[in-house]
């Protein structure tokens, strides 16, 4: 459609502030998930110690859902109307966000409909897909993990083969008929055929590994071998040839996309000259015209005005199709950012001094000094290890911090009259600086205020709402982190350190990704889960006795507050079996209480998690660290490199 | 040197034969560990249950090994006499190898004039330097380790960072002096700096993950986000940077080696053609004079046999380069293997047969009895699992198996009778199936000669090696294994398999390098810790009672067979430590009991095995893989490709 409105409406879909209230309450209906019955407000989720959590009253999450949903309805419309009926009937994802819609809107009208009593809600598992949906990086990214599935499937296959044939083999051998060791073997972990599985699919992922083997190895070495050897081939060999092929997969992933969107530029750039070019009769492109094109679309205000300067100096003949698009490769370059001009000062003295702060020597001197600082607090959190806070002697530390925030007022003062307040703030390493500065700065002050100047033996009582110790202690974070502006003083780790910046910036797909797994996850678990683990009996405020509980239980290891009682506890607790170290714990735990049917959820999330997810992101980082490495190593322009390819 | 009687040594040294003696020398002094004193001769390396182990008088060991390094010598001798003297003072290697030589043969000598009573045998941790010297591939990967070190250094300090400002703080953070709860966080896991560092160190392998987070967790949600930002940045960003920089220095490094030995055989037939056309006036190669020469050169008989046919079939013109080059490239080729073609039967009848059981769906046939026995055997592993293996009837089994086995017995037969013999063993899968089909036979035979036919109720007492029941589970494992027959069958598994296969045979100088990781950790642990674990008060032979030690101690998860006595009990305890899962405990015990440099040596063995080799192995299959991948994917000939480069 090319008509006025619809041109209009394009536009103002596309803008940013229309996109940013998109992503705003694609947010908001993800975060109801923490409000809603069973809400995550309390201070902790141990089932030993938690208070009654608020919980909203029905009508409220439900109202602010039900205003997400219509704004989605919107959303779907326009982008509907934008597409045509034609190219929306044959979108697989708009239809599949129309019945993630209507789905919702039902669900959402039994839930009003029986008082918010309901027994479950599923729209609570849809909502990731408005997440998905709205990301073409994230669409993209799940297409190249589907192209990866038949090879994964073969890994996975001779996995299992793998894991099944060691579970026969560990079946026959322990067995242990005349020896209690050998029998204790078989009795923890090869009992029967599920069991034995278990143990070796946990050995496979080196959560359970010398104790697995402890009780046959204590009775000969050479049990030793079946155990390496079962590593060996699993964790090593067949666990990494699944990242090779994730990898292999998504080697070129970049450079494809980066092409892509280049490609895309140029073509748009041809258009937009053939358009101009056709008002003046099809030979080129008046400079007139451009200026007025250019005045009227929203860009970039400085490189816009770089453009345009050059079509002004191009004087008032026509623009040819090579010299257009030179023109708009200017919109592809990188602006190295300009830093305002010093302010210049007319005495001799404070031009020296404006030289001296101004140099990077200072900058290292403000290293040293937070160095300094650093050790300071170092050498007093050695000193005062075993003496209990409340006998601390902050006198001495006092003094320090606040010579030391002295120093860095002034250091920042300096520096800003060095390069103007403008000038230091256009370095972000500087920005950083002087935010953390004022902080220490004000704290120092309220210190001051509070409790007045330090002086021997200072332990006044607490006022307030942070003891005296609690605001040194704050203050000695804020420095810690401030340390962390030597980053780019260090020319190695400042490459790494943009690398991961780099990374960050390209992983947005991979990290929603991960957010809609694991919210789908969170759900069913709480769906699952709620209130199976119970508390165990005993005081609250007392220590509950653990000493019945067998060592590297759930209940000895006191791991109650992993539970799937509230949405955030969720998390946390999937976050830990991701993290898969002791993950057959809750493996045990969950099988006891609740079924052996949960192994298959843990399972599931395992694989999901660990094996597919963080590949995925090994991947990634292999992908974005060897593209820099190139583009660094070769010194050759990707710009020029991909006109070649694609011309 | 050029003289007949170098020529002669040289081909001589580089002979098969002589590689393989010295190949054996160098696994002869590596495997003395083994045997000397402390001896790794006992059932069980567990201090508990152990028996005094069988000494080696003095003087056997050290005569082994004095032979070994007189080989030693010997052959430090000839290389350096075929380099010449002028390129042995260049030679670093060769200068080393001299230095360990010499070195060694000092340090045996004082344990001789000792009568091997020395507190200290340093020649142990040169040993493993013979092995690496031995292998060109070793030498250039260490290379290529040490070429990707100032990068690895620059995330090693990043890493460092990281660890530091989390260490502080946390120190900072977990001081809680009105909780106790929160106080069991910094008593358990931030006492103090070192303590702090070392919590921190070990979360960043994720070996204490929800451990270390739980007492400060169940207090407040919000400190679980310090320990996952630290697991975040340490474990997934900063760790798979180190696989990426690793990765990026061994990338093309298997085209590289390829790309280098065929340059160097390239170079090698041109000079040869060039000595070859001289006595021919420099026009070209005589035809004669070629084959004269073949004739006298050892390499693979039926290639050689090719060449020298084409040669001739070339007539009596002169060959010019091209052509000289081109009749080379033969010996670049793969050979595919021709099978020898099967007995021809006259009558229809057998040749209906051949046809019949040559053909492939016999082999599925095959394929799926094998899977018939497998379930069967988990079958009665499932029903037997609560019975002991005293009060269990082998009746059914047993009949079972010598079915099947009576059946794998006609399937060799007639395919043998399909193939001929030769042609039957030609096939790998079948050569394995027959080897374990026949002893199968065997022992089915053995057991019943032994034990007599099977009938109802049939538990006979032992006689013999081996019980009834153990015979029984002998022949399952073999079929277990037999059952891997099935992996080339399966198109997908057998690419992956394949793989697997390439990788083993290009992983020996990574293989090499762990070896010798491996053997001078062991020996230097060996040195450092033996005898520091002591055995608990208590029997032998009955289970001590472990319940005063705290849970998650050395001592209650009874890891008594991990120590540091033996050479081979230090390798399993090394193979635990890279694994990684429970290496606190490790540190933990070995700093209670030797002192706290103990740690020094973990950590620095978890740097080496665990994060460089391991990264480098992972390196390793992600090349292998991409490059096989690439020749597949893109079919385009490797050899012709890498002609167009260098030419």
């Amino acid at each position: 459609r090319m008509d006025t409105r619809s041109m209009w409406l394009y536009r103002w879909y596309y803008s940013g502030t229309s996109q940013w209230i998109l992503s705003f309450i694609i947010f908001l209906i993800l975060s109801l998930a923490f409000i809603e019955t069973p809400s995550s407000f309390t201070s902790t989720s141990d089932i030993r110690y938690r208070t009654e959590p608020w919980n909203p009253p029905c009508g409220l999450t439900e109202g602010v859902e039900g205003l997400c949903l219509l704004a989605f309805a919107a959303d779907l419309s326009v982008k509907s109307y934008l597409v045509g009926w034609a190219q929306f009937r044959k979108s697989l994802w708009l239809l599949a966000y129309l019945v993630v819609l209507v789905a919702s809107f039902l669900d959402w009208m039994v839930s009003l409909g029986l008082v918010c009593q309901e027994p479950l809600r599923l729209r609570r598992l849809l909502r990731p897909f408005f997440l998905l949906q709205n990301s073409s990086m994230m669409k993209k990214t799940l297409k190249c993990i589907r192209w990866s599935l038949p090879e994964m499937a073969s890994v996975a296959l001779l996995l299992a083969l793998h894991l099944c044939v060691f579970t026969m083999f560990g079946m026959l051998l322990f067995t242990g008929e005349k020896d209690d060791r050998q029998d204790r073997e078989r009795l923890t972990y090869f009992r029967n055929l599920p069991e034995a599985l278990t143990s070796l699919l946990v050995l496979l992922t080196t959560a359970n590994n010398p104790d697995v083997m402890v009780p046959a190895y204590s009775k000969n070495r050479a049990y030793a071998i079946f155990f390496i050897a079962f590593t060996l081939i699993g964790s090593l060999f067949l666990m990494n040839l699944l990242t090779a092929i994730i990898y292999n997969q998504f080697r070129g992933y970049l450079l494809k996309s980066f092409q892509a969107s280049l490609f895309r530029r140029r073509l748009g750039t041809r258009a937009a000259y053939e358009v101009l070019s056709s008002t003046s009769g099809g030979a080129g492109v008046r400079a007139q015209d451009l200026l007025q094109v250019l005045r009227r679309v929203q860009v970039d205000g400085t490189r816009k005005q770089v453009v345009m300067e050059r079509v002004r100096s191009h004087g008032s003949g026509l623009l040819s199709a090579d010299e257009f698009q030179k023109l708009f490769n200017e919109f592809d370059k990188r602006v190295t950012k300009e830093h305002p001009p010093p302010p210049e000062y007319r005495s001799p003295f404070l031009q020296t001094a404006q030289f001296l702060f101004g140099h990077r020597y200072f900058d290292y001197l403000g290293n040293l000094i937070v160095l300094m600082n650093l050790v300071s607090i170092c050498v007093f959190l050695a000193i005062d290890a075993d003496i209990l806070p409340r006998d601390r002697d902050d006198f001495i530390l006092g003094i320090f911090n606040c010579v030391f925030v002295l120093y860095y007022l002034a250091e920042m003062l300096l520096k800003v009259f060095a390069l103007g307040l403008l000038g230091y703030l256009s370095y972000p390493s500087n920005a950083f600086d002087g935010l953390l500065t004022v902080v220490l700065l004000v704290l120092e002050i309220s210190t001051l205020a509070v409790y007045g100047f330090p002086h021997q033996g200072w332990k006044p009582e607490m006022k307030g709402l942070l003891s005296l110790w609690d605001m040194v202690r704050l203050a000695n974070m804020l420095i810690v982190f401030r340390f962390l502006r030597i980053i780019p003083s260090m020319k190695l780790m400042a490459v790494v350190a943009s690398t991961i910046l780099d990374l960050i910036r390209n992983m947005r797909a991979f990290g929603g990704i991960l957010v809609v797994v694991y919210y789908v996850f969170a759900i069913i678990g709480l769906n699952l889960f709620r209130g199976v683990i119970v508390a165990p009996p005993g005081n609250g405020s007392l220590a509950p006795d653990n000493g019945s509980a067998p060592c590297g239980s759930y209940e000895q290891l006191e791991y109650w507050a992993n539970n799937f009682d509230d949405f955030a506890a969720a998390l946390v607790t999937l976050w830990n079996v991701m993290v898969v170290n002791n993950w057959q714990v809750f493996l045990d735990a969950y099988q006891r209480l609740s079924g052996p049917w949960s192994k298959i959820y843990f399972v599931l999330w395992w694989l999901l998690s660990s094996v597919i997810w963080v590949n995925l992101f090994l991947a990634l980082i292999l992908e974005n660290f060897l593209h820099k490495w190139d583009r660094r190593g070769h010194l050759h322009s990707l710009s020029g490199d991909l006109e070649a390819s694609y011309e």
